[in-house]
C-alpha cells in the first residue's frame, strides 16, 4: 500500500492471578500487526489474510475500535487495513485486544496523534466489547501501553502504569485447544462468598506491592487467584501439572492467561524460565495435546510503529 | 512498680476504604500504655485503672495476647501488667488492638526480646480474638510495626509494610456513641456480587500502587469502598454530610474507621488536615452529638518502649 504504516501490537496476559478483570500484562515477539493507510472513500476496508474474521467493520474488532475513535473525533475519513494475525483468537493471550490496539495505534499515528496512548485504550475497550460483552480493558491497555497495566476503575475509566520488576521473566503455554470465552465467562460464580473476596484482594494487594519493591516472594505468595481458576482450570487438561511443574523449577507463580487456556508463569531470569519451558513441554507431550510455548520478558513498549 | 517496663501501642485505623479486613496504618498521640513487671508467682495479674474491663487474663485481651506468647514458649512465667487506656473501647480506632500490642510488646521486651515485632502480629491477634470472634491483624499489625500494613494471608499470616508518602495526614472524628462491633459486623452482607468485589480490588490495588508511587490522585480516586461503607455508614450520624465536607476541604478521600463510628480522612499537609477538622466539628456541632477529633501523621514507629 502507498503511504502505509505498520504497527505491531503485542500479545498479553490478563488477570494475572488475583487480578481478575484488573491487571495485564504485554509480551514480547508476539501480537498483531496492521498495515494501514488513508483513504480518499470514507469507509473502513478490512483483510485478515488467511484468518477467517469478518471484514465488515461493524463486525470486525479492530474495524469497530476504529470506529469509535473517528466518532470521538466526528471524523468519516476511511481507512484501509491488513490485519496480520500473530496469535491464534481464543488463545486467552489477548488476540481481540491487540488487533483492536494496533488499529487505533495505526490511526491515530495516520491522523497525527490527536490523542495519547492512554486515551487510546477506550476507544480499543470498545472493539473488545463485540467479543466479550462488554468492554474489557485489562489486555487493550497493556497491548496499548506495555508494561503491567492497572485497570483502576471503568466508570470512569483509569489505567496506571505499574512499577515492576525488569528482572522478572514470562513462560506461557498455549494449548492449541478451543475454550470459547463466552463459555469461560459463564461458569465463573455471579456471587461469591465476602471472606473469599477478602482473600482475593489481600493477594491483589500483596502483588501490586511486591511488583512496586521487587519482592519476589511477596509477588510469589500473592500470585492466588481463589475466585476464577478453580472452575477455569478444568477446561484445560493438565492444569495442576503445569502449575506443579512451574513452581517445582522455580516459578513465582503460574496461573490461568485470561480466560484460558494459555497459562502462564512469572519468574526471575532465562535460565529458570528454560526449566520452566521444559517442564510445560514434558507435561504437554505426555498429555499428547499439540501446544506452542513462548517465553519472554515484560513487554515495555507497548504497541508501536515498525514501519 | 519496681523493674517495670512503660510501652506504648499506637491506636489505628483499619480497612482505609477498599482495604476490608487487610490494610490499616497506625496513628500518633493516641494509644495505650502498659506497665509490665515479671513477677515471682506464674500467675497473671491485670489492672485497669478507670474502665470496666475484665481483669480475669482468660477474659482480658492483653491477657489472651500474652498468654499466647507464653505458649509458644512453653514459659509459666508470672506478669503484672497495669493498662491505661486512652482511646475508648468501641471506638473502631483500634482500641483492643492497642492493648494486645502493648501486652507482647512489653513480655517480649522483659524476656529479653525472643520475638521480632512481626512475629509478635500472631499472638497479639489471639487477643483480638476474644473481641471479634476470629483473630484479627488489620489493626494489632499497624499497631505493632507503625507505617501503613497489609494483612496479605491468614494463613499463613502474611504482614507487609507498605510504602506511603510521609507527607500524608489523617484527621479522624470519633462521634460519642456506641457502634457494637459485633452488630457493625452483622449487618454486612456474606455474599457479594463478583462484580462489586472487582470494583473493590481494582482500588484496592490502586490504593497500593498510588501509596508506593506517592500518586495523591491515585490514592484519592482508589479510596473507595463499595461493600462496608455502603451498609455500615448508616450506624454513624451524619456519615455522608462528614464525608462532603471531608472532599470539599480538600481530602483525599473519607470513609469508616473499622467497623465505626469514627470517620477518617485522608489528605497532605497540615492546613489541610486543619481544614478538615473544622469541617467535622461543624457538622457535630450541628448535629449536637458529643464528639472527638484527632490528627496525625501516620505514626512510623508503632509500638515502643516509653519508660
Amino acid at each position: 500500500m502507498d503511504n502505509s504504516i505498520k504497527v505491531f501490537a503485542p500479545a498479553s496476559v490478563s488477570n494475572v492471578g488475583p487480578g481478575f478483570d484488573i491487571l495485564g500484562y504485554a509480551i514480547n515477539d508476539i501480537g498483531d500487526t496492521i498495515t494501514m493507510s488513508l483513504k480518499d472513500e470514507n469507509t473502513i476496508e478490512i483483510s485478515c489474510p488467511g484468518f477467517d474474521l469478518p471484514t465488515n467493520p461493524t463486525e470486525n474488532i479492530a474495524g469497530v475500535a476504529l470506529q469509535a475513535l473517528l466518532d470521538r473525533l466526528n471524523s468519516t475519513q476511511g481507512f484501509k487495513m491488513e490485519i496480520s494475525k500473530n496469535v491464534l483468537p481464543g488463545s486467552g493471550l489477548g488476540s481481540s485486544a491487540s488487533s483492536a490496539a494496533a488499529a487505533v495505534f495505526a490511526a491515530n499515528e495516520l491522523l497525527r496523534n490527536p490523542f495519547t496512548k492512554t486515551e487510546l485504550v477506550e476507544f480499543a475497550m470498545m472493539g473488545e466489547a463485540l467479543v466479550s460483552g462488554k468492554p474489557h480493558a485489562d489486555n487493550v491497555a497493556p497491548s496499548l501501553l506495555g508494561g503491567f497495566v492497572l485497570v483502576r476503575s471503568y466508570e470512569p475509566l483509569e489505567v496506571v502504569s505499574l512499577q515492576y520488576p525488569k528482572a522478572l521473566m514470562t513462560v506461557i503455554i498455549h494449548p492449541q485447544i478451543e475454550v470459547k470465552t463466552a463459555y469461560s465467562k459463564e461458569i465463573l460464580p455471579k456471587v461469591i462468598p465476602l471472606a473469599l473476596a477478602v482473600k482475593q484482594w489481600g493477594n491483589v494487594a500483596g502483588l501490586v506491592s511486591g511488583l512496586a519493591s521487587s519482592d519476589y516472594d511477596l509477588i510469589g505468595n500473592s500470585l492466588q487467584d481463589v475466585i476464577a481458576e478453580p472452575v477455569r482450570s478444568a477446561l484445560i487438561p493438565g492444569f495442576y501439572d503445569l502449575k506443579n511443574s512451574a513452581v517445582e523449577n522455580g516459578a513465582l507463580g503460574c496461573s490461568i492467561s485470561g480466560s484460558g487456556p494459555s497459562v502462564f508463569a512469572l519468574c526471575v531470569g532465562e535460565e529458570t524460565a528454560e526449566k520452566i519451558a521444559n517442564g510445560f513441554k514434558a507435561v504437554y507431550d505426555k498429555l499428547n495435546i499439540d501446544y506452542k510455548i513462548y517465553r519472554s520478558f515484560i513487554n515495555e513498549e507497548g504497541t508501536k510503529l515498525i514501519g
